[in-house]
């Protein structure tokens, strides 16, 4: 069994010293409540739920996994579950971030976020549940009718049902203009909305089918009779798992079902479902042949949910290979016991296991600050008091979640991976608890887009069609941290660094878009080093303003002291990985020859 | 299902086009008869065996895993396991490489790595059971009397029993000097050996009990009465599981039983058990208190081995994904449709599905020519025609080992992954194989000395405590190397920057000795970020190899390009990585401050 104790400090430290959220939060349209007082009080919440309920069913759900009973195509989820998503639902936590229309709380996403790192720490595989809701919320809210968002997301926002999206098909995964779920108009139903039948196999959907809440509303991708081939021809529906009848309760059983159910490497305690729609009733969200923009819309909040994964994952892995480093005896220091009264010294007295700790603590605390960073500037996005305001944070926004999810899910591999590391072969075995982080986090850099998806979708797309609006943006805003603190004793060893990282960006980042725009084979050799070395100068930036939040707010001599620790060792040990990935990109697509 | 077909061409192109095996081994005390054809054939039949019986157990031998019967205290293997071990002894594989004496073949050792890695890729798990005979056998051969050999060595030969070692007990994992398992005289047996009484107990043992064979040789350390504390007290046993006769028949059961399996992350078909021995009757071998010099021999064939697992993973993982990458369309390439025909481009046409890739190929064809390299200098180090060849052979391998085993087995967890990454999502799914690989890799950096204790050995024992005497062995080589074939315009590119990595890697050791002289913290502080150094640029002095050995022989064109695309890609895009370890080694012990 592994600890966990919910990282409350770290993340009103993010929160308040390092991202000002008051009174950025206060400013927004409808931000009035959304004082220090009140976040501190919601994060309070989440930290006893995840510890005191989620936390223990962890380890037990991913022995006793998921069971799929055939005759009934019906879920079993572990024991616990069931009752831990009712406290979720009882304490208000399906409504957080939604809209006081249907039943929420209006809070803002970057609690949102805040809180939903904690419950993924707590229980990742469970924390799907809701998350594949609020995906679907989304897309409801943005692209949908009012009725729809009366009918079907407001029982998800209570907590009574929840949501899945329906995208990846056997032959059709990152590819989806490969799919071929048709859908077929059928009429009208009794309140004269028009009607489809979907036909078709979808793979890979998490919480597919449970026995959490009564209903489940899929949102599905299929095909209209007359669409295009290809990705403009797809559209989005939603098909309840039970027809609602006009008055909101539950009508007769659809005919969509789960066929069976994935045995996975990790996240054993997820549902991950084939789901069979055999002509299963459904009505048209958004504009025909318009699916895969309502789908983005899903994608890219459930984009920096995956990446707060990767932190939720890596910090209690973290927690628990630092229990582990001192409590464990073993050799002695190398310059001599430290400890002459224990028959061997602990593990933190070697270099090598430090290593090891500050590589995990340096991940985790700056992908704490990108992820809250890129959040808040959702809620600018949404709620920002003029347009300028509104428009260059969704413009930070789509700049960064590619590198949100795509790095910090990869950090979450390397993190996971040396927490079990540091408990030698302790590590291997199931009991202890380490195995299953690493487990658990290989699916992270699969699901909702690769990491060469992410890659292509920051250099492909925000770069190179968008015109680096975003990193333009963040560039100036790394200037001008530079600039101010340009002078400071404090940040000595740590400026002058980041000012050089942000030239050779904005450099790199000009001469690979000529190389792109000359040869386009260009992008796909040079995105994925592209996506790294930007998340690690991205990374660099939040170290260094950990720095500085530390030393201008009243905390005490340690944690100012860990700070600076942890951004000494990230610019002389992580930062340098840079020239690794610039030498790669140099290389150019001649270094990755043909292969037959 | 994951598909396996033995890599015979590039075994044979290693061994013999890239290290000249004939006449190497030809010219060997004893070795007249060790041609190339009969190596050959030899290897012909290692890859029936293992793409016939043992790679089909591969997958439900990790599904069925093994079995612990609490009432008998024994182990039931996978379904499968007991047959395949029989058809590997009856085939003569259990005594390749021993001595004519105790019924072994006396073939090279670089034949019995070479074959290991057929059989370790055929199914990992299972080739730990006769992995850890070879290990009994090496100590018995050197530490051993006569009787010892004849009795308990020559039935493990004969495949009729098999070996452990018995090292770690729960308090004492890579700090041996904790153990304390006691063994006490307890008078003579029938044929006047001292007996001692053994009681502890011994946790991770790999097949430690087991069904394949009627007996088990322990190798367990202990500590004498009189023993003094910590390493230097310590003393070795032979303790079988059924006492054995004068006549070499089978006795009664001896105490020392397994108390538990462990449940593991991955090698699930391999018996991982807790022994406990309860007043064992064993037997003393080599000299009191020097327990630890005969471990370490059964250590250092242990870990060459641990390297080649990292290579037999990472190749099957290899042939999986590259077959997955060439058949699973998706997607058009970035120029323009490859397949037009088709519905999508298959995956090799997008480059960071190559890079992925060659990263794979890369390491395993660099790797294989740096693993059997050493293994072929074990062969001169044990009988070289003279004293000097077989001295320089021994520090060679001494030097080697912790990069073949620290390096190799850390680059097998980047293999994998990647191996599964280029599945998608379909990577993550148990029956398509690939993660599986991943599980049971994870392994590899944790026994027989995590990558840290390897580290520790190399810059610590292998530079410092001998002078680095190996290393200057290698550097001349390369230099020798670079010398030769500097004017080759085959290997224009890689001879410069090869000769520029090799006089760096001077210069810097020169600078790490010093530094660690005068603070011996710096040895913790670099060891891990010189290893992988280390092993970065002796992989890019195989890879050029390869390109000299290929433009050499009577190959294909499209061979000797597939040699040169690997030393392109690697030189472009791995070795780069020296850079990074670099600055972290210049960045020393103050990097990597203390936590509380």
């Amino acid at each position: 069994m592994t600890a966990y104790k919910a990282p409350l400090d770290d993340l009103r430290f993010a929160l308040f010293d390092v991202l000002g959220a008051e009174p950025t939060l206060t400013a927004l349209q409808g931000g009035e409540a959304h004082t220090r007082d009140l976040i501190d009080a919601v994060l309070e919440e989440a930290g006893k739920l995840s510890e005191q309920v989620l936390a223990p069913t962890n380890a037990p759900g991913d022995s006793e996994g998921c069971r799929f009973d055939k005759a009934t195509l019906t879920v079993t989820t572990p024991t616990g579950f069931k009752e831990a998503f009712k406290q979720f639902a009882d304490g208000g936590w399906t409504s957080l971030t939604n809209p006081e229309a249907y039943g929420g709380q209006a809070l803002p996403a970057v609690l949102g976020i805040a809180t939903t790192e904690v419950f993924q720490s707590g229980n990742l595989a469970w924390s799907l549940y809701p998350l594949l809701s609020e995906g679907a919320c989304h897309a409801m809210e943005q692209h949908g009718e009012e009725w729809h968002r009366q009918r079907y997301m407001q029982p998800i926002v209570e907590g009574r049902w929840t949501g899945t999206m329906c995208l990846t098909e056997p032959q059709a995964g990152s590819d989806l203009g490969l799919l071929k779920t048709r859908a077929e108009p059928a009429g009208q139903d009794a309140g004269g909305h028009d009607l489809y039948k979907l036909t078709g196999t979808k793979i890979f959907i998490s919480a597919g089918e449970h026995d959490l809440t009564e209903n489940i509303v899929h949102l599905v991708l299929a095909r209209l009779p007359d669409a295009p081939a290809g990705s403009r021809g797809i559209s989005m529906f939603i098909v309840p798992k039970f027809k609602v009848n006009q008055d909101g309760s539950l009508g007769e059983r659809n005919t969509v079902a789960a066929g069976a159910i994935e045995h996975k490497m990790g996240i054993h305690a997820c549902s991950t479902c084939v789901m069979n729609f055999d002509g299963a009733e459904g009505y048209l969200i958004g504009k025909p042949h318009k699916g895969l923009m309502a789908m983005f819309t899903m994608m890219n909040a459930a984009r920096l949910s995956v990446g707060v994964q990767g932190l939720a994952l890596a910090e209690r892995a973290l927690q628990n290979s630092l229990n582990y480093a001192r409590e464990r005896l073993q050799s002695r220091a190398l310059s001599g016991p430290a400890f002459p009264d224990k028959p061997a010294d602990n593990l933190l007295v070697q270099p090598d296991v430090r290593r090891m700790l500050l590589t995990q603590r340096a991940f985790v605390e700056t992908s704490r600050v990108l992820l809250l960073y890129t959040a808040l500037q959702t809620d600018i996005e949404s709620r920002g008091g003029d347009e300028a305001a509104r428009s260059k944070a969704g413009e930070l926004v789509a700049f960064l979640i590619p590198i949100a999810k795509g790095v910090v899910t990869e950090l979450a591999q390397e993190c996971t991976k040396e927490a079990l590391q540091v408990y030698g072969g302790h590590g291997y075995i199931g009991e202890n608890g380490m195995e299953q982080f690493v487990r658990d986090a290989r699916i992270i850099t699969l699901y909702e887009g690769t990491t060469g998806i992410q890659a292509a979708d920051l250099l492909g797309r925000k770069i190179l069609q968008l015109q680096g609006a975003g990193l333009k943006h963040f560039l100036q805003e790394i200037g001008a941290f530079c600039q101010q603190h340009g002078a400071d004793e404090s940040l000595r060893g740590f400026i002058a660094p980041l000012a050089t990282a942000t030239r050779n960006w904005s450099d790199l980042t000009l001469k690979l878009v000529q190389r792109v725009q000359a040869n386009p084979e260009e992008l796909g050799a040079a995105a994925t080093d592209y996506l790294y070395y930007s998340g690690y100068i991205a990374l660099a930036y939040m170290a260094a303003r950990g720095v500085a939040a530390a030393d201008a707010g009243a905390h005490s001599a340690a944690f100012k002291q860990a700070k600076r620790d942890t951004a000494t060792f990230y610019f002389a040990r992580i930062l340098p990985r840079c020239q690794t990935h610039q030498a790669a990109m140099e290389a150019g697509v001649e270094s990755l020859p043909g292969i037959a």
